[in-house]
């Protein structure tokens, strides 16, 4: 008898997590970070992630010092969802015994370099042996002084937003398959959708913009795709979030290249996952306060996608008002 | 060019890690666990331990639950080298397709029955499908009221102590690996090495009440070995370690055990490993002190096993006063 990712995790939830508030636990499992900390305006975020080859990444076409950039964008995007501010990085690494020192070296250059544009310290780690490159990543973050942004604040009325387009990274990896990781014919302007993929841009600045203003009311990283990381905010909100089909933000050339590659530009936005930006909830009547606030704190555009009402899933409007449900039913990550 | 753990290390510490003071940063890289925290009597103590199948551990014969249990002692010993409360842990883990529910649910109830033992939380990680089994454990914990033990306080005159028997865990595995796992037959004396390789107890309490004396200037736990072990505070200290042969602890069934399994019984001691017993140093003249304070404290015995000098790397004085060096030269852990 085999088991689903999903029965593992909920097995973990009901039987060896607790999400109980103890010695100084302020949040546990179900959330982009666990909080914890001795005191409520100085607490710590915390999350990891474990990413395998050829199941989360790809070293024939992931150019290593991407991938080192990566690997700790990933956990920036996390503690980008809680408002926060990343601090402390640990990371294992389990290497296969004929990793070349070359690849080695320019995947910790990736790493460093993420590290130091957000002003981020290595503080630990492990380095085993292994059949198969496993990267394990593990952040500590502070929570921003306004406070730390949830999943649970959602309420009727509240609006819905985006941080920038989707669906990039979901069709960067569909040219780098097709293309076999040979992306040096590929038009110039789909390169920007292969970036999106090995390169992303964690939204950390934004996020504790946002935490800033004040008018928040929830917030989730789009790790996995619109409809799920929404769907997320919905159950922890007790909310039904409706968004609108033609307000969803892709770059132009998403069309054109979906076109050629076969690939539903809906499906790209809503379920492609990896695009790193963020989804959150401005809390009703706070719309231009927060769009004012966001504009004048650097260079951020935001987009209005939809709206919280009452009830529960994740619902698509369509430009004639029909509506059909995409909430999501598949896997879902510990934290 | 291939590149060995300890050049990947070296690569690391230079370029990647820091371990200056920066942002509540309190200690960086450099021993068991790191120290964060914004006042310096409420910091937190972190480590990460990354477990490969068949590298540190082998299904083969290790029964899932012991293996639970041990995935969480091992970082638990590293909470307890600081003389810390262990609180949080982050467990990660990639696992074949194909593993059993049955493996995996005896696996966890492991990793709760240790949890729990420890008054410890489960507050985040991650489930994915790799080839091979590989546990990423992360370990956050209260520095003790007391301070923090770290490995850079040994002084010249200062007497080296350790927790309790060496060499049991060593011996354990080659019982395991001789009788290819099936321990059914094995002498019922034996079993308490094979059970010191299965399930090992961390001294996490023991470190607290050595905090809490106030005498401790050095401590590390031994999971490479006493000679390694010891080295790392020799250098982090800048002194020498002077320990005698005749008063190192052990079972008294690891002779007989050695003499059967053609081992050197001092190879196990010094460099067998996964003992998770503490060495620590005793400031000078505080000896009876913290005997005394130990026993009064619950049911631990200490074992003194030698003393600081001046000069550097780990010496062993057999009875005759003659003197070998014996400072670790291998691999070591990032962390």
């Amino acid at each position: 008898m085999t088991l689903s990712e999903r029965s593992l995790i909920e097995h973990i939830r009901k039987n060896v997590a607790s999400s109980s508030v103890v010695n100084g636990l302020i949040k546990g499992i179900g959330d982009d970070c666990s909080v914890f900390g001795k005191s409520p305006t100085g607490s710590w975020l915390v999350s990891t992630d474990m990413l395998v080859d050829r199941v989360h990444f790809n070293r024939k076409w992931h150019p290593p010092r991407l991938l080192g950039r990566k690997s700790i964008a990933v956990n920036l995007s996390d503690i980008a969802a809680m408002g926060g501010v990343p601090r402390f990085f640990l990371l294992s690494v389990s290497l296969p015994p004929r990793m070349s020192s070359e690849w080695l070296f320019q995947w910790l250059d990736g790493v460093s370099s993420m590290l130091s544009e957000y002003d981020c310290v290595l503080i630990g780690g492990d380095t085993v042996t292994g059949k198969e490159m496993n990267i394990s990543v593990t952040v500590l973050g502070e929570q921003h002084p306004a406070g730390v942004l949830y999943r649970t604040g959602a309420e009727e009325g509240d609006t819905i937003y985006v941080s920038g387009p989707l669906g990039s990274s979901a069709a960067g990896l569909e040219i780098l398959k097709k293309n076999d990781g040979d992306t040096s014919h590929i038009k110039n302007a789909w390169e920007i959708l292969v970036k999106a993929h090995l390169d992303p841009i964690p939204q950390v600045h934004l996020g504790q913009v946002l935490c800033a203003s004040g008018c928040i009311s929830a917030m989730q990283d789009i790790s996995d795709g619109l409809a799920t990381d929404l769907s997320h905010i919905c159950k922890e909100s007790g909310v039904r979030a409706i968004i609108q089909e033609q307000r969803l933000p892709s770059f132009p050339v998403l069309d054109e290249a979906c076109e050629t590659l076969q690939l539903r530009r809906l499906d790209c936005i809503l379920r492609g996952g990896e695009d790193y930006q963020l989804v959150f909830c401005v809390k009703k009547g706070n719309e231009k306060i927060v769009e004012e606030y966001v504009k004048k704190s650097g260079d951020f555009v935001i987009y209005q996608v939809g709206a919280i009402e009452k009830g529960h899933g994740v619902f698509l409007e369509d430009e004639k008002g029909d509506r059909q449900e995409v909430t999501f039913q598949g896997y879902e990550h510990l934290v």
